[in-house]
């Protein structure tokens, strides 16, 4: 269904005589995403809303604006793509505000598998993924009664960490039995430890994996209880929320990097079988707690752009490793196309599991 | 007064024979406000005391030092400036070490306008500027007696932090009140969430905003004490404190930056009203608490460069959308008043309130 | 014992007719240093295990990769280096893995100075070191009945925080009197701030001390405790672990930085006496806690480069002012190194203290 540029020439993203548009939905990790096609070559459109037209057009490197009414109706604007020769590169908020059939049905060149959404929606589908994979994951519970440690609920759908419940033990969540009682929710061990998110790529051109950078997530409250003291919390009945605001960067030490490497390949590698032949491909995300004795602990994948990568985008330093510009996950997705585009094989980097 | 260069011949920072120079104080932010400057093309001045003349001489791009015996004096010595074609750009220890009325005094050319320093200063004018721009603020209380949740207080003119008390309900106040008795100050809702610092820059010359960068503050002891085990915490009877002594970064959720920018806009807008013509101009940067239902409160504004900027030195990923060089707050002062210079337009960047 | 090129001819790095090697541990801040030293034009070695080869091979810039079956086997395996004109640039796993003594022994040119080591690996020297440079330390208690504040307990040879303790009192120190009978430790005093690490570099070539970055340690469990309210911390008996996983970015106030280098100094200028003719030189950190009185308080120092760096790979705010590129701490070393080598100097880089 895709046509790839007539001529390989390695100079220009030309198909016929039009250039490549990359767009996307403004929110999330849109503006790196744009930066990072336009320092590549590509035409950029932003699809916005009217609250963040403003916001979008005050970029240069953002080249087209279409206001849709809300983020919701993409679905059915699809056809302000028509016409512009345009990528989609998906992010974050395209789970948020496109169902999963919404996403299959999109004809719009997309770059990604759309097959593997089904293995990361699903909690147990993931759990499935992560375990094939060889990965040490936290403890799931059926049922309240079989508490017996402090446990995270998270209720299906919930997104950027809203929705999640700290409960300390059974007691706690016959507590929350009414709140809880309609909803579909997991129960996961609460993990102590350290939180790092890791930062992939994964290239199917050269079949090399790339560790791009890493974060924290920055969230409201919990990031900010330490620093009110103990008998100050007491009076105050505070409840821990885990609504993610924002980002903080960080390393991780070296003799554990060959770990997250590992953990990486092995996620690409089983989901070559989940989903072939293509499976994982392009920028995603490992979620973890590492414990006091220095363990992964496995809490999620995301199979796409995560947010944590907006501190980096003039670069990380685990980027610099292998790019002497400023590489950022969203211009490195971008790279991925043009490069596809010049060895005429855009097909690699698109997806195709709709048409299968 | 100021005379701009006879011809804006877009080369060279020029006045008559003389290179301007870019001056400030030996503190808070004059390593980037200088290096800025640098690279910008001016010639550049410290003034330093005997305490930080060995560190400002240290670097290449301090092209002059000038001691003074404590920054208490500068005031008195202004006419170190005198003669070198200078140009002020001051930070937050300018506010620190000169009252009101020496700041209005100076009549050495200054970056910014002076007459918005009466609506920062004073803590109820502070506050009907941050209203009138639409921003949501922590409640007041006049009294010890009203407080029915926890408090900040904060002492008048406490600087970086210090002075700082927590309070968890009226109770914690009777307690304090000896220690309050002869001092001014303000009772502050403590807003239970995280805190993020937004710095902007507002270009006189293009009437665009830009969000360079942003931060949290690193606050001693408070960002230590969650190290404590709650436990162990009760026995060593903390209280906490709020000096602040460095910064850490942080990006914000993309979804929130449109209102992040338009609360910077409005800041911008509702401060022409106030101090017109010109209205806050150059850098600024918002203090801000997010609580877990994603909403901003507005803690307080600097009306310049702040101490957090110092992470981005050699550039943000906000900067980086903007720019293709690393642009630090410090430097995209200096590139304002360098093209200002060229479009023969220096009066739009300088104060010019104490001459009306 | 060091050739130095024949011709100190400012192009390259050739003696006789081969390149100069820098050679170091994989693991640390193995990547950082090999990506400097290639960067400034150096061939780059990494010695690596089975666990770590496909890491490291994985990066263009590492341009041989020797497999020894385990990292502690390395002093049985220096022949490895042989024939390949290396210079060794040792990191934090060298502590770990070589004793002093295999450090003396080891004949290959070494970056740095190896007698400095007994004076750091000392807790005593160590302390007399620090003290004599005119730092404030915490206070050492010498028994358990002693104790009258809450204290760490660092055991001997601890490394990257595994094995560090905190007790509240002499109380809890007589309930852990068993688990620390038969080990050797210090008592300190556990002083209420925030962590902040200085990275250093002391130039022997031209006399000038740099710093280079900032960071805080990002360890488990103890910097997620805090998201854990304190109600909730209650019934989960929670002991505190200092597990360095990691490493997160900061900035000094800049009226703090005077001081900070002072202290840089202070301690390079003590070494000298301690290890004469040369001191310390090159890489190295000062571990610090800043209370609210803003006073810098010495936990350790490390005598050479430090995982924190590795933030910093494509450069820090602090080394964007001496530097228009990006500068990290392993770049540095290499480039000191190449300066020497072009000034015939070599001999001043290398440790002869093992030929003294």
């Amino acid at each position: 269904m895709i046509v790839a540029p007539r001529a390989a020439n390695g100079h220009d993203l030309v198909q016929g005589n039009q250039t490549y548009t990359i767009a996307t939905l403004g929110s999330h990790s849109a503006l790196q995403i744009l930066k990072g096609a336009h320092d590549e070559g590509f035409k950029t459109l932003a699809i916005v809303n009217p609250q963040t037209e403003r916001l979008y057009r005050s970029f240069e490197f953002v080249d087209d604006v279409v206001v849709i009414p809300r983020y919701e109706d993409f679905p059915q604007n699809m056809d302000v793509l028509e016409g512009r020769n345009a990528i989609i590169v998906p992010h974050g908020s395209f789970v948020a505000y496109l169902s999963l059939d919404e996403h299959k049905k999109m004809t719009t060149p997309y770059f990604g598998n759309k097959s593997i959404l089904d293995w990361e929606a699903s909690r147990e589908l993931q759990r499935e993924w992560l375990t094939r994979a060889g990965l040490r994951l936290p403890r799931q519970f059926k049922t309240g009664a079989e508490i017996d440690r402090p446990v995270i609920v998270k209720l299906y759908g919930a997104r950027g960490g809203k929705g999640y419940l700290f409960l300390r033990n059974s007691h706690d969540f016959e507590q929350r039995a009414a709140q809880l009682a309609r909803q579909d929710y997991i129960l996961q061990e609460y993990i102590i430890g350290v939180p790092l998110y890791i930062h992939y790529f994964y290239s199917p051109l050269t079949g090399k994996l790339e560790i791009m950078s890493m974060d924290r997530r920055y969230e409201t409250n919990v990031d900010s209880l330490g620093r009110i003291p103990s008998q100050a919390q007491e009076g105050m009945s505070l409840s821990p929320s885990y609504v993610v605001v924002g980002n903080s960067p960080l390393s991780l030490r070296e003799s554990m990097l060959a770990e997250a490497y590992e953990m990486g390949e092995n996620v690409v590698r089983i989901s070559r079988d989940l989903c072939p032949p293509k499976g994982l491909f392009g920028a995603f995300c490992l979620e973890t707690i590492i414990t006091p004795e220095a363990e992964f602990f496995l809490m999620e994948i995301s199979a796409r752009i995560v947010a944590g990568t907006n501190l980096f985008i003039d670069g990380s330093p685990y980027s610099y490793l292998h790019y002497s510009e400023p590489m950022s996950t969203g211009r490195r997705i971008a790279r991925e196309i043009k490069n596809a585009l010049m060895a005429n094989s855009l097909d690699l980097v698109l997806d195709d599991s709709h048409t299968r």
